[in-house]
């Protein structure tokens, strides 16, 4: 991203067919890579209702190529195992019944050993559609696409449930093997002021935008999903942005100042989600009996950074801080607006460059390690609803239940984080989550 | 509202002391009078979360105006009993604790007749302050004015909550007393036709709007919620609305073409919702043995009115069945816009004064004796959140409760219902409920 | 009770056709008496799931005549009501479907001006039915008795049910009416010191009580339930048991000992209940800012009276009490067999006539007023399961759905309370609840 | 138990050290077998709350000679791990806090392999204590029988548990390895006409046992558990027994004659169980489409054994098969009197021997593979309550925690089943489940 002549630009994607069979195995290497760090015991538990067992993950998305490209474009093609599509499909009615969600971690079969297989299976069959896809009809080449970006998706999912697997184990163990944790604390030793010093991160400074009308949505060649489009013109009020995240030591001071127990600054359903659940703070937060506040992340638990930007916050908490900071959270209109304005001004481009909006590679939580190949910072809330564009229309047949059907009780993020795939980020991406969920890396950036 | 002017002139509001003084008499009596055709037993029960006891809010109202006006504007006031303010504060979280809300129904006490004696005893004060309103500050004024809305939206409540209440007895009794009764089935028999045939009812047209920047929000004189403000300017895209609102015969044949069993036309959490709760009509709708369909109404269960407004669905069996009409369910902003845009048009003001879309005597059920004081026809659905308008800030204290902390997770709903106090209706207004709720006026119109 | 020559002689029951009418009338008298202090609105609400609105009570026992005898044996007698069957169902299954149990409370028709309609209809068929009972087969007369003891269980949970509502409302208002309070006042303060001096009972004594096979199970003539048959004989090891129930003096000190908090005196489902539930003592007990202890009975909060029988245990509870105490609860055939045996000894008929063990006009809540009528002190928790008596056949058709189904997870009380009708008492009589239930009056007296 | 020259005898166990330490070896070294047929990934769900994953059983019993032996009598024994105790203690509340049960299946750390080395380094500290076992105080020999009793019921458990973990799976795979699996083809085949025969199986015949007073409880020189303590009299009236366990074939002529549609069999606790969990066969039996009845077993989905003893039952599908019988559930003292009984009679004797009472090596299933090691048919369900036998004391500290704060709402079941180990099979053993369990090999024998 950071290289992008425009934010706007499609990621580097998919020219010719032979890059993008090499895309393809790029992209499942990376998956298996996510996973690789874990014993056979982690990929199959699902200690929440909102994460799935890793080796649910790594079968899911191959049963996708399987019925989306295999079964539809691969003549005599033979699935690998009758009873994986019923227990491999994720919520795609028009293709059959399926497992519970809630009953992903009682499944111990198949084992991982053979979910690789079939991954193997799939792959030599993927590889060789791949070499003729440019015989095959235009959709074949489509649905490729949006397999990649469909497994990038869950590749996010990975990193953020196998985080939240063994944090909510009593041992919590670091996700890192020795190898790269040694590297992360190398990294780290680097730039350890930001482990304790509140003062080295600059205040935020505001940033205007001029009212007017600007069009909102994908408008550039290159893959989107269907729910960024149709592009279309919204009239946006005068406003300003800060030029950088809530940071961890931002949201400590809401924390000391009684943040959450003053119902004032909480919506109604937020106030009471808090006090039902007993939230106090971030998730993978905690404070030691010294008073010492500790995150819980890839090496397992670390001082908190104070210079990073606060992550695992819903919608509630994020919301709460900015009533309490006496301003506000963006509409995605206004995010989207504020970085194409920006682009175009000479400051805009360097506040873009340098600034935590323009995703670089250091990670939320800090352990470059973990996210070194990713780009974005955090997903930062709005206060817009996942609802569909004026004139968007659900597809037929599976992919329109692909984004169409969960327009409703969500809202939108933007911007990617450290757990998002660097080609998988678009600035025109609209993510989405239920108001409650943190697991996620979700954060914000104050707009008024 | 159909005599009035404009449409968006506020209602027949409040102008000297000493109407005000009779417009607070005539509500309070409005009150009263939705609960004279009950038995006590039936003013005490809650058979749902979402209903309430019509004893609770006779009370409830009467809190208010105790709690808002007398306690801070009355001196040497004292309360008609201590422990009323811990039984019927709603949700006011800066006004003390409270009885949880799923337990109003497990509580006789006080009984109906203490709790007329506290309508009176606070109408007595209430009426020595009105008298002397002029010399208060002027927050006084207007907090008397938000207590007459207040408790008007306690009345449509009220309502719907004992049509609820008397609807899941299995005696199924109806609500009018004999008097008004007998006046509905000579009222109805003088539109019987309406019973039975389907092409009585003219199909819907489809009126055009042109796309533009229009001002949004309440902008006259007179009294609106703190939601309907700050007036704001949208751009909409040129769409088209139709002349009038789904009516039961429309909604039938979506059911008998099966729309209640296919998922493709449903939002996930609503195909979800009505295969665990088992729907397949609109609530109040049953079907005989002999396959006739029934709605229960004011004066028990009578057979479905074809030419009526649906009501008492979902967003999402609205969202479905427009989904299914291949059409789709309005903003927000289109529907006020809409209204502005017809009253300036001949074609426009005949439309508004003759069809649905201004509210007419003939309520929802088609029973003109359950609403005949009432404007509108139907809440409707729109496909907008109950999110703040740009600019919106909560009010301190008790009143930043009133409507701010609810903005998440609800929809906007237009227009007002049968059940909607005529004064209270305004074309600003913004209903909201969650997306799963129906057993209030709610139906659709359908844009595209 | 107190007057019959021998505790085992059936109460005195019914012996010509006559005095059964006679009977009857009294019974149902007394049902609608124990109402009569209530308000409509009391008659209609479910605050607990074990608890039935009053009206509902009036309502099936007299479904319960109307079903049983006047549908089988009164030619031509029409049903009051066709839906009554349905609205006042118990739990009979042979008798068809019913409303659902955790809804009564949300049923506020019939009124209960109706219901004292349907019991005038069904009490006039009656008198006409038992005029004539000696022209009917004997099954007619042993159902008339079973409907009486039928009732007089009713009239028990009457009792019990409607504390628990007037208990749970914040207003914690008095059951007694003004006459019966000022009554109960008199009554009381002849016997103050029973407030306030721990030392005014005497410390309880231990009565031994020889092994032996002994006969259990009713003997005399006279009604009895079926689960009371067969009489069977059991051998019984030496034991003692004390001469008096434990008192709310002895349960504080085993609270002031901080015998809720050490799960070493508690069964595991127990600990694990009252930490669910925040149990720290007997139900209706409450502590004042000032430490003074409290107990909602018949006028409303009042002082606890030490020397009264502590009441409105769990099993859990008296079974924690007696750990504590170095004791145990008896099993239901020493108790039995303690009565048989003390009865024919002379130091034993006297400590049955003047203990606690033999029912007394002192109700459990030393408010003679709510309970004057009434013989028993407390229901006393055995350590015995409700399982049937060797030889015991459910009986065919709805009267084998009377005791036999309810044969499993329930614990046999024995005794009697202030709240059990006179004539209903029996030393025989095995009721029964689950381990958790404290809302009826239940003690317990230590065997070892 | 075959080879025993009395039932009653102990078990081979215990004599000196030596042969303690060798079947300490002997029982760690069968939970060990016992897993070693799963994948890494089959230890770790749960997919029932009954349920714990088998990682879990191997490391709690691990927890337990670790707690009870070495942290008591091997002086500057160091823990393996100091989490573990907070991970593997299973229900102590004198051994300080612990995971939440319903957690246990999503803790995928410490992974197998780590239980394995801390099973290893425990059994290396355990053999060193053994060997010095003569010189500690008594209470440590009785810990260690202890110690391997309650291994070996977790054997039992994990038996049950994995054959529930594997059966929930959508591929239903078998527990037997392949080469047992081939085995067990080999077995069946000898006897493959107990598959398809019904009359193979002669009828079951009834054996009278006399009335009196006999004693009841553990008698002889060996171990057993607190409470099978006192040995105390009971007085048994004439009943008898049948000679059998019922059997599939019996129990599917119960399902024909619709038992399980006809409440008057039922419970009523069983009638709702039953009807809110769609029951309509034992836990493992399916029909096929073409109305073939299968059943879940060690190599999988296999035909129903209609000579089999019916196994997997709840207590109330048990006693409702009795009562539709003509028949009942005999009482924990009938059936350790009825063994006392015949063993001392020639007929009897026999019958012991060969009749299923007598455990065999022929398993529940039919699959003598899966239990080839273990005696016992089926666990029995009595209809006598897990209460305390007279006299029973609980014993201080962890110990008393063991058995004695469960005797509440279970019943006892009787005799041991396919997957109990040999040793630990005893006629005074009290097994204890609450009614509606049936993940156990819980079965039936007739009384009358």
């Amino acid at each position: 991203m950071p290289t992008s002549p425009s934010l706007f630009a499609a990621p580097p994607a998919v020219p010719g067919t032979s890059s993008l069979a090499a895309h393809y195995q790029a992209v499942r290497a990376q998956s298996v890579a996510l996973v690789q760090p874990l014993l056979p015991e982690d990929t199959v538990v699902q200690p929440s209702l909102d994460v799935s067992p890793p080796k649910w993950h790594l079968a899911h998305t191959t049963w996708f190529w399987e019925t989306m490209l295999l079964q539809r474009f691969a003549p005599g093609y033979e699935v690998f195992h009758p009873e994986y599509a019923f227990l491999f499909n994720s919520y795609y009615n028009s293709l059959g019944s399926r497992v519970n969600r809630a009953d992903r971690g009682t499944l111990s079969r198949p084992p991982l050993a053979d979910v690789y297989r079939y991954r193997a299976y799939v792959d030599e069959h993927m590889a060789a559609l791949l070499a003729r896809l440019a015989e095959l009809p235009p959709t074949a080449t489509e649905l490729v696409e949006l397999g990649l970006h469909h497994e990038q998706q869950h590749q996010e999912l990975l990193a953020t449930d196998i985080k939240y697997i063994l944090s909510t184990n009593p041992l919590a163990p670091g996700y890192l093997s020795e190898e790269l944790r040694v590297k992360s604390e190398a990294l780290k030793s680097g730039n350890s002021s930001l482990l304790t010093l509140h003062s080295s991160l600059s205040e935020a400074t505001w940033l205007a935008v001029p009212g007017g009308i600007y069009a909102v949505g994908h408008q550039q060649e290159g893959f989107s999903f269907d729910n960024e489009l149709p592009v279309h013109e919204v009239l946006v009020a005068p406003f300003e942005l800060q030029n950088r995240l809530v940071t961890n030591g931002d949201f400590l001071r809401f924390i000391e100042a009684g943040g959450y127990q003053q119902f004032q600054f909480w919506l109604g359903e937020g106030w009471d989600l808090i006090n039902r659940e007993g939230w106090t703070a971030p998730l993978y937060w905690s404070k030691t009996a010294e008073g010492q506040w500790l995150r819980y992340g890839p090496t397992g638990l670390a001082p908190l950074n104070l210079a990073a930007p606060v992550a695992h916050l819903s919608f509630y908490e994020a919301d709460a801080y900015a009533q309490w900071a006496g301003a506000r959270l963006p509409t995605e209109a206004e995010w989207e607006t504020a970085a194409r304005y920006f682009e175009a001004t000479p400051q805009g481009g360097n506040w873009l460059e340098t600034g935590h909006f323009d995703p670089q590679p250091l990670p939320a939580d800090a352990d470059p390690t973990q996210c070194h190949q990713l780009l974005g910072d955090c997903w930062e809330w709005t206060y817009s609803p996942y609802h569909p564009y004026p004139g968007y229309q659900r597809a037929a047949g599976a992919l329109g239940e692909y984004n169409g059907k969960f327009m409703i009780n969500q809202l939108v993020l933007r911007g990617g984080s450290c757990a998002t795939p660097e080609s998988h980020i678009r600035l025109t991406y609209r993510n989405f989550f239920h108001a409650d969920k943190r697991w996620q890396y979700t954060g914000l950036r104050l707009a008024r």
